[in-house]
């Protein structure tokens, strides 16, 4: 059976004006690899409504999955609640668990809670709240769509608590051959390894250090032992020991 | 007048497997910024002809400039320029100019040029070609759509190139305000803010550390003078020195 498939949706002119350099993303492509979800598309969009409206409902209907970041504080700028609901056509409201939730981030519970941070327990209807370890405010998922805050730490907690309940695929394997040769060298020998394990997929990574250039080689599929094959194939082709 | 627009499309399983960190999106964005060139969209699609093509011809009708990033290389995996001639409907085959081009990066010239090395000379027909001063295998412009390398230094020497040709805006200027104090706080009197300064962008980007949360409030626009006094107020609202 095929992978379940994921799109992450970015949201955020910080990313965009290279104010901030993402971080969710490498963290993201690296924990669904590790359950066997693919990710096959990620957007960067900025903080306007039509554009994050389009992304959420151009992705949501093509993928399993999707992933969003950024736009959930209690900040006028942060309009990426408000978004999500409409892209789905439902209404969003201040909700009481979200407040119970949020309450349990200051001492003095929900007295703490002003007109802005009772923004962050807006949640569309019938929403699941994501648990958020760091800072309370919960995320949510709304059908397939998971929508989660920006800051790096906050964003991975929220991982944590939704990834658990996702239906997970069969994880991908890889082995990563160094050969210190340019791409151009490898190409040819390579194409015919490639050929030759069509189940599998083969990539090649140039890289240049001060010595030159060289090429990792890399081996991916869901067949361990096929895997192991081709890059023994591969570490023979090109005489690495 | 309004800033040139632009995308990005990042093109590569190995961003969205997790295996590799981009490095260009955060590049890129810093450089369009520096040229008042607005960046609005980055997308990361897999090493898939169709998700090429189909990314190409939704982002190049949109905005003024699609930069893409990744698999011009000579390996079986490099696809780009195929579907990027694809998505014009537009042949490609191997180019005397880019044959020059690329013959400079081995000592015997052409007689290094073996069969995969000149897929790297395979160019759009029509398509300017854009410099590379590392390896020399030339990217190449079609139309609005600038076709690069996705190994760093080698893209962001094409972009060393190719930038001085375009035409740039009204660089944004920006002042960041660091608060010690958490979003949920500065929340409603930045709204204020940020309504009495409706023509300026002002962004509120929440960070922890050891020492507990803070939030950066950028404000952002052309307009130097108006940035500097929408600054001046912040500073004097949240009493930072």
């Amino acid at each position: 059976m095929a992978n379940p498939t994921a799109a992450m949706l970015v949201i955020g002119d910080e990313i965009l004006s290279g104010r901030t350099r993402d971080a969710n993303m490498y963290h993201l492509a690296g924990r669904l690899t590790d359950l066997g979800i693919d990710l096959k598309e990620v957007r960067v969009v900025s903080d306007d409504a039509a554009e994050i409206v389009a992304a959420v409902n151009g992705l949501r209907g093509k993928f399993d999955h999707v992933f969003t970041s950024g736009g959930i504080g209690p900040t006028h700028d942060d309009i990426t609640a408000d978004n999500v609901a409409a892209a789905f056509g439902i209404g969003i409201d201040v909700r009481e668990d979200a407040m119970d939730a949020l309450a349990t981030n200051y001492p003095d519970g929900r007295a703490s809670i002003n007109a802005a941070r009772m923004r962050m327990a807006r949640i569309p209807d019938g929403a699941r709240l994501i648990d958020n370890s760091i800072s309370k405010a919960p995320g949510f998922s709304v059908e397939n769509v998971h929508v989660m805050a920006g800051v790096p730490k906050i964003f991975e907690a929220m991982l944590d608590s939704l990834l658990p309940s996702l239906k997970s695929g069969t994880p991908v394997v890889s082995e990563t051959t160094r050969v210190d040769q340019p791409e151009g060298a490898v190409a040819g020998p390579l194409g015919d390894i490639a050929a030759e394990f069509a189940t599998l997929s083969i990539g090649s990574y140039p890289f240049n250090t001060p010595q030159g250039f060289g090429t990792n080689l890399v081996v991916r599929g869901a067949d361990a032992a096929l895997v192991a094959q081709a890059a023994a194939k591969i570490r023979q082709t090109f005489g690495v020991e």
